[in-house]
């Protein structure tokens, strides 16, 4: 287990080159945000804009559309009922983000299921929250492709098995290999467990506890491994950035929502950059 | 009559613990907004996560959907005309909070009543506004909970059927012992009757006697029922908070507005955090 | 004629009276805003909120319901085709705004009649916009009110039948007389025509020439008449302060926008308030 | 090949005139934001608002109404499938914006189509994003106007049939010499073509690749050429100042976002405005 520092952001956030365009940092598109969770599927799709995506699209319920819009003009929309008719959005992506929101039924699956058919084994799979539990519950196998799982401690065990207090560095990494997906493990202190090494967030604070955290992450974990080569190093910097910026907020404030850390993420990714 | 002060927010505000997650935190039911009072639930729900709710759910009229859902992406939504398809929603918070803009025509009766028969003899239930009004008008028995009454001078003369210029510390006790709820008497300098001891606001401004400031009061003190123990002692320092942000808002401004009020919550939770 | 200076401010914001409440400070309706003008009926609403209005209602299309509730959930909201339905939303009303947005077709006219038929004799009408044009065209019939118009020059041209290039104070002053209404006729240098006095501003700047800029105006006008006891003086107060805030922010901005003065409306009472 | 400096900026933004009201400032259509691409025109009209444009009216699919009206209350909205029912909101314009968001399929065509048929010779036509690539593909015929097009590299191909690589001065200039308009070819230091002068921007960054940029820089020509005179150095002081904003931004943030660049516009005209 490798503590991480401020060391993976220098080492992650490189300065763009100057010949470059927005094609260059990333198309990401992210599938969540049934009828009741909007919220969920927006914050994640902020989290990438801000995060620096070039091109962002979101497939969500056709009744979020409008909030979704005010809230983000620079992401693009589509149904996400209608995936197979629109292939290109999914297999022409960098990086695809299913599961904030999503929900858990019949309908939900079935939008899951098409998504995975999909997927590309070039492509960057991030599968986070509803999406984990129906991959658990109704046994979904995973697609060939850069897979990195994003559970809590509960789906955790709902996915690997594993009940909460049992889980530790070994079983955990043997079932991560067995996934063959980096795994990142949240909690108080999440942990990363990838092919190679094993991370340990080590920054973060109570102050960030609360509704909508979880989606967040997921959308900059998107943004950076929309821009970042290395794929272990951009997810183990968004984490770990994630957790700096509550850190600092909460230096003033007793809870850090979400939208606040989001706003945020220009400034920190500029302070930490690469030198 | 015990007059609040600083004291009660020190006493109550407690250091986040570092080993916590958002359940911790509370889990919060609002229900309320008609078509025509979206923002009376928008600015309650808002208060709540921005007093450090873990999780809210906002029940509305779908109508109320978008602005809710682009207003704050951190609460979830669902129809408050499915309340009993729904019931897990009101039977697994820890708070609900019944009346910010729900109105008082047929249809928010049955809401209403749709929600008490759901609650559970230990969840606190904050009853405001046209919920007050209801529960007057038509007689309906208060459900076997920990509740929390907030009328204003008005709507407890309606409730308790003593007139406002009747109204003082003897007759007000003893129909507040009738109800065996916690009763918040909202006016310039509002009161708080429980069965053990009664307190009294000593802050607030008239720049704050604005619309909304109820709805947003509500929110609030189930946000800090939801994470802090001791009830009484939770909804004492949430009145006291909300008057004494508006307080030294008002020092720059002629009139200080809900929202205004709830953006500046997580700094003074901060500011005036147990040493 | 007066010229306006900061004393019209300092004579006017009185210091709020600590007791009381919101209906204190005025109940205003405000009509208006088709389905092409939702921004103007949103924008006369927020000035009125930001101004200190008490309770604030927005009757409109109901199409423009969700981007009302978004941007200003202060307000509550009906339908403008339903005036026959929500008599009391009009008769209760302390001031009522009719015209920003309202357009000029046959349902606007049908709404404009209506509004006019409710209106008591002790009622404060703000006449603004479209209503002032279809006043003019469809020679309706001024109810009896203490009513307020504010025309720009060719909707003063369209009311008085004075034609712009002829409009000076002596026929002006005329016209408003046989009117007998307050009239605002708004120019590069606004004046003020009252049955006691005349005013003219003396502040402004070309920066805040810009689309929304009346529809502001008319809500700020709406609420410091709901506050402030003496009328004319009031309505003076309001349009010295829309010009003053935007020429303070235009040192530093080439172009002033509407929501930005909203934005500032409380700080500036607070500056300019009665010692 | 003129190099742009701070000099344009202060050739071009004049003070305003003491004696001027909306109108003065231009009266600007914007036609595009498809159901999926609300963001585009919402990004565009915003732009042009922020630079100062008089009246602002938008054409969008009906779907983004209520995001518009949220975003830019001081925009008008109309449906873009009307064009012919409001013909009045073209030809009364002095600048037309078609494009950001428009698409390419059947509908978009028809709307293009109509709106062009529409256009006189004395107005200024900006055609930008899915409305070059429209042209392109099914060689629709420009219109008598003056036009400014505003192609990326890609889009230019597809236009001139020049291909990237082959994209150079003197090919480029011949082929803006054939279409008669101004042509804006948008890259990491974008080049202005006019019948006159050619011009190159030297400022920019690439904390500003990302979606949704086009589009703002679109709105900001708009409103730069409804308000000064010579189009070929409004066009080009526009386009130095949205990389100026850009730049400036970047020292503190890793992307600068289009609409933190349409804040900062007021800003930046009155820092730069002609002394």
């Amino acid at each position: 287990m490798i503590n991480l520092s401020d060391k993976i952001l220098e080492e992650t956030i490189i300065k763009r080159p100057n010949k470059s365009y927005k094609g260059t940092f990333g198309r990401i598109t992210l599938i969540g945000g049934n009828k009741n969770f909007a919220g969920a599927i927006i914050m994640a799709s902020s989290a990438a804009v801000y995060a620096g995506a070039g091109l962002v699209t979101t497939m969500t319920d056709k009744n979020n559309k409008t909030a979704l819009n005010e809230a983000l003009p620079e992401a693009m929309y589509a149904d996400y009922k209608k995936i197979t008719d629109n292939k290109a959005l999914i297999q022409n992506a960098d990086v695809i983000v299913i599961g904030p929101g999503l929900g858990t039924n019949e309908s939900s699956e079935k939008i899951l299921r098409n998504v995975l058919k999909l997927i590309g084994k070039n492509q960057k799979l991030i599968i986070d929250g509803s999406a984990i539990t129906l991959i658990a519950k109704r046994k979904i196998k995973l697609p060939q492709a850069k897979i990195i799982l994003t559970p809590h401690q509960m789906e955790w065990q709902r996915l690997s098995g594993i009940k909460i207090d049992e889980q530790n560095y070994t079983v955990n990494k043997k079932c991560q290999e067995k996934l063959n997906a980096i795994v990142v493990l949240k909690s108080h202190r999440t942990e990363i467990y990838t092919n190679d090494k094993c991370f340990k967030n080590t920054v973060g604070t109570p102050a960030q506890a609360t509704g909508g955290m979880g989606d967040t992450l997921a959308g900059m974990i998107a943004g950076f491994i929309g821009q970042f080569k290395q794929t272990e190093q951009a997810v183990s910097a968004a984490i770990y950035m994630h957790s700096k910026i509550a850190e600092e907020l909460s230096k003033n404030q007793y809870v850090v929502l979400p939208h606040q850390i989001i706003n945020n993420i220009p400034y920190y990714m500029k302070k930490y950059q690469k030198k």
